[in-house]
């Protein structure tokens, strides 16, 4: 039996106290975009430190004005192997609307459905589940062979899900500590249950929230409605003429850098044979909303978007209250592809806001930081070798795939850590990762683990400097 | 001394004891639109109860499918005077967002102010304070004369800040006991703090809750965002579209029934010299955002508003969430004025918001009842009676005057009780009476009792049926 094979088979024999691990983790209330639960991510952060500890890693906290980073590094048998830098998050998302959950989000368990079985919880998929499919591969190539056949540094960051305030600064000041190879980044998802997937696109994210303000306190709307401007209907002016009648962004340059597709990708997306139909009705929709001429995967994976995140203003509770509010407020994300470039986008919204802005009315905003698209070079080594091992841990051959989503650390760690990044991940399009119920399928865990213990294997015959 | 002089002096003796019963009634949060504080409206309206017991009246409290009703009788002396009923409501304004009184909104005080003293928390200009400006008068008359000038019932709602749903019903089922010459009505304002008003306009209002549903779970942006379409943004453009660039409501029909002033009204109102400047000026505002061509006393009681009251969908708490919502929702309201038909705005506002809704798209609407515009006839003898007590107690003249608020049940009291409204009210435009930090000026309470005394006496000097 291969080296290779017998970790493999200490992953399947391990998987009660691999999910034991995960739960554990799960089980940590690390929202990071919540200030009441600082020290919930600072105990996440500790509890991952540990944990590499315990897997022979040289590891430690990394404090920041925000939460906390864990780097963690761990020398191969063979120093001629690449060096591996992966990168995970431990923050969650926020739980609210808490009452939509079917179990209590910080309390993991095994549910049997219809598709198999699936790890229930907050984070079970983005990004714990994932993150630790890496940590696990790690621990049984060391507790099998003694050591990982390559050089692996890990870097978990704790505040992707609150725009990663203190992670520029961080890679800047670390660039020593965290260069390698390539990094391997686990969050991301598949093309399907039984197909994995390499992806090579990811879209870039410019995040507003602005705030109308316009009395100086809350009126009646008997005493003042009419002569007083109302913030809510500014705010929905503005909301509203951010598209056109055919879901175009109006702001001026908006498109500028925005690609349209080759027809080699064009083609390799379509033998996809995606079924947009199919991905609608899953989310109880019928037909596609954005721009027109695209199909459904085109909108997600090659066009920008913009859309409203969050609204609110005046009285929100229970039954009717006639106020006319002294503020309202609006969280709006752009989705960016190709060149766009998030600062000239920026611009032009605040522009749009300010262009509409009645006398008597003030606006402030609060960013999130932005950052350009991702595009991969998927013609190297490491890619082709990453793409045969997965293709022979799972079903169906691995496939590369663009992704509507936008990991911004991967842009950072290309500019400021002059790398590129291989990303890899197990999530399913149903995992409602942002959402109430939150799964990851116990599959995905478990070949998760081993597709990293199967590239971990590839990559190493690599020399370094790949 | 005469026996009015003689009551006045009693007012003036006992107000240490008055203030204590108002603040008694003041600690009760009886916020009528939240579920939550159903026991405190029952508190209010028992404590009610009590209090006209003790001075009196046979009183009761009624219970309906919402909070209750109080009821109270009381004979005068003189069985020729007339038969009055006095309205007014012990429910109170939720008190969000809480984080901006300065004081408990559950805990009255008196407090210094440049402009005087004030007595400060929820309800103490709406409607407790003023409420209790007629209960006391009712007290002092009996305590000093053995009995009430005129015959007296009273009827006091819990119901008025969360769309009265059990008034309509309770007043058709009780219109034998309730039915009376003249109805006195105390929830309105003062022109300024030396001006006492009788208000003969009331805008009518509709208001509606409408709900958007795009997709059936909350979805992630970075997955969706594109082809699935957003409730925000469904919504943003329903509620945009409202308005036209000129302020103006567009629903098809809307200004039907909205009468044009005629030049005698238009010579009083201006004969007021209203400062709409300074009127602004005070809650930071300088320009008239209403209707192009009208002052803003005009906007204000003799023009028709659409406001949104309140909105709210998506990630609204600290942070960021790049969420993609199943709903969004808002309360908007419209104030009628004129002959303007509630009915046929409601049905224009669906019609309105069901042509904008796009394919994958449900509305699910909830109603505040609506009611019409009240116009009073203002040359009857008792309105000349009110003027004359007022301008006797105050250093100015009594003004007639519009209100740009709505009070349903005026309307009511004309359609199903088939009577008159006096509207008498001592607020003052800076009570903040849906606000933070609701105060009602101790001249208020003091001199409102005592213009109560007065009118009461001037009223008990007709025969019945006036």
């Amino acid at each position: 039996m291969s080296e290779l094979e017998r970790v493999l088979e200490a992953v399947d024999g391990g998987m009660p106290e691999a999910l034991g691990r995960l739960f554990e983790l799960l089980k940590i209330d690390s929202i990071s975009t919540d200030p009441a639960y600082k020290e919930s991510c600072l105990n996440a952060a500790n509890w991952l430190v540990d944990e590499l500890k315990n897997i022979g890693f040289e590891a430690a906290r990394h404090d920041t004005p925000g939460h906390p980073m864990v780097v963690g590094h761990q020398k191969g048998t063979n120093k001629d192997a690449p060096h591996l830098l992966f990168y995970g998050h431990y923050d969650v998302q926020p739980v609210d609307p808490l009452e939509l959950w079917n179990t209590p989000p910080f309390e993991p368990a095994i549910e049997e459905t219809p598709a198999g079985k699936v790890i229930r919880g907050r984070g079970a998929a983005d990004d714990k589940g994932q993150l630790m499919t890496f940590v696990e591969a790690c621990r049984y190539w060391r507790q099998v062979t003694g050591s990982l056949p390559a050089n692996v540094s890990l870097f978990f960051e704790g505040e992707e899900e609150s725009g990663s305030p203190s992670l520029i600064p961080f890679l800047e000041e670390n660039k020593q500590q965290l260069k390698a190879d390539l990094a391997l980044v686990c969050d991301t998802g598949m093309w399907d249950s039984n197909t994995p997937t390499i992806s090579t696109m990811l879209r870039g994210m410019v995040g507003e929230e602005v705030t109308i303000t316009g009395p100086s306190l809350d009126l009646h709307s008997g005493m003042y409605g009419g002569p007083a401007i109302n913030p809510i209907r500014v705010l929905n002016r503005i909301l509203a003429d951010l598209h056109d009648d055919n879901g175009q962004i109006t702001l001026p340059g908006f498109y500028d850098g925005v690609p349209e597709l080759s027809d080699s990708i064009k083609q390799q997306w379509s033998s996809l044979n995606h079924d947009g139909q199919a991905f609608l009705e899953s989310v109880g929709l019928s037909e596609p909303a954005g721009e027109k001429g695209y199909s459904v995967l085109e909108q997600i994976w090659a066009r920008p978007t913009c859309d409203v995140n969050g609204i609110s203003g005046g009285y929100t509770g229970e039954g009717f209250k006639t106020v006319l509010p002294s503020t309202a407020t609006a969280k709006v994300s752009f989705r960016l592809v190709g060149d766009q470039d998030p600062d000239a986008i920026q611009k032009a919204f605040y522009q749009h806001v300010r262009d509409r802005l009645p006398p008597d009315c003030s606006v402030s905003f609060k960013t999130k930081d932005g950052s350009k698209a991702t595009v991969m070079q998927v013609d190297s080594v490491p890619f082709r070798q990453a793409q045969r091992a997965l293709s022979d841990e799972w079903e169906n051959d691995a496939v590369y795939a663009g992704c509507g989503g936008s990991i911004p650390v991967v842009g950072h760690i290309k500019t400021i850590l002059e790398m590129d990044s291989l990303l890899v991940g197990f999530g399913l399009d149903d995992d409602a990762i942002h959402s109430p119920n939150e799964k990851y399928s116990l599959k995905s865990f478990h070949k998760g683990i081993r597709s990293w213990v199967r590239i971990l294997d590839a990559l190493s015959k690599n020399q370094s400097n790949i």
